[in-house]
């Protein structure tokens, strides 16, 4: 896919790109010894040239994984401010986010191993995510599905913590189900 | 406070030995990268020869600090069951291993390093705190302070859960209190 003897062209480049970013993701978020850059060339089909001309450290790979991640993750909160139901959206998507967050810690801890998120992209992601999850629970509690007296900062700190909780493994996908269930007992109003 | 040319007394022996933990609780639970048995051996006022000869390897040291740690935390939840308001009791204790978490966690995250628990000593110290956890939480369920359908698999993951999140250590104090606080309403009978 090629120009002969020249460069690839910028629409192959571009699909090399997401195409390396789709099998770092995934390789690096199932976590463990074996991720590695060599692993990410060899099942994107592509040289490790190749990947090193897109990101040329493992850190800048990682990093662009996460903020890849986080800003997917901000756009289909943002895409549940509209609906007409904001006690379900928000409810919803902290178990959405729960529910995602081993892949994300395995790439965040992978990126810390690799000398982590020099210029801050990956920590400039995760606040527009939270600023997302923010305006969800707004809505939520304009309608009176959450309580009005808890902030944002206590909601992000359970998420964070139910989140790494159930990313650790040993817990039945029945426990953690009962485990949010008391914590969204605790933020809907008595 | 050795006998002239001999090996120390056994309550000598005894003695160092409680203070060569005090001090590895202190130092291991600071956490941080100087933390060494090197330091522990300093800060007791006993010679490097004197820690390996009651613990033959750092995770041998880290091992024995932990248990003490839970044994401790077991015995003071034991100590609750006998209150008057098993409610109280119930939810001042799980504040109180809030609290504690950032310890026990550097503490355990070094014997991991260190190559961890190998005959299964703290494994079987921390089941015990579990198991004490148990009792006050039946002992509140009984009397109406927690809600009947919660079981301790779920009531355990909040705990670990907000001690991580506690521990991590970027949450102001009063996030923390309004993270439990949301925990507890969730954990109360409507």
């Amino acid at each position: 896919m090629t120009q002969t003897g020249g460069r690839p062209r910028r629409a192959d480049a571009r699909a090399n790109r997401d195409r390396i970013l789709d099998v770092a993701e995934d390789v690096f978020g199932r976590g463990g010894e074996t991720a590695s850059t060599d692993e990410v060339a060899r099942l994107a089909g592509v040289g490790i040239a190749t990947v090193f001309r897109h990101f040329p450290t493992k850190a800048a790979l990682l990093q662009a994984v996460l903020v890849r991640r986080y800003d997917r993750l901000r756009g289909q909160a943002e895409a549940l401010l509209d609906t007409p139901d904001p006690g379900a959206a928000f409810y919803g998507f902290f178990r959405h986010l729960v529910a995602d967050a081993a892949t994300k810690i395995a790439i965040g801890d992978a990126l810390l191993d690799a000398g982590g998120d020099d210029d801050g992209a990956a920590t400039r992601a995760s606040a527009g995510l939270r600023r997302a999850v923010g305006a969800l629970l707004d809505r939520a509690q304009q309608t009176g599905a959450v309580r009005d007296d808890v902030e944002l900062p206590e909601v992000y700190a359970l998420l964070v913590a139910t989140s790494r909780a159930a990313a650790h493994g040993d817990l039945e996908a029945e426990v953690k189900a009962r485990m949010l269930a008391v914590v969204f007992d605790g933020l809907r109003p008595r």
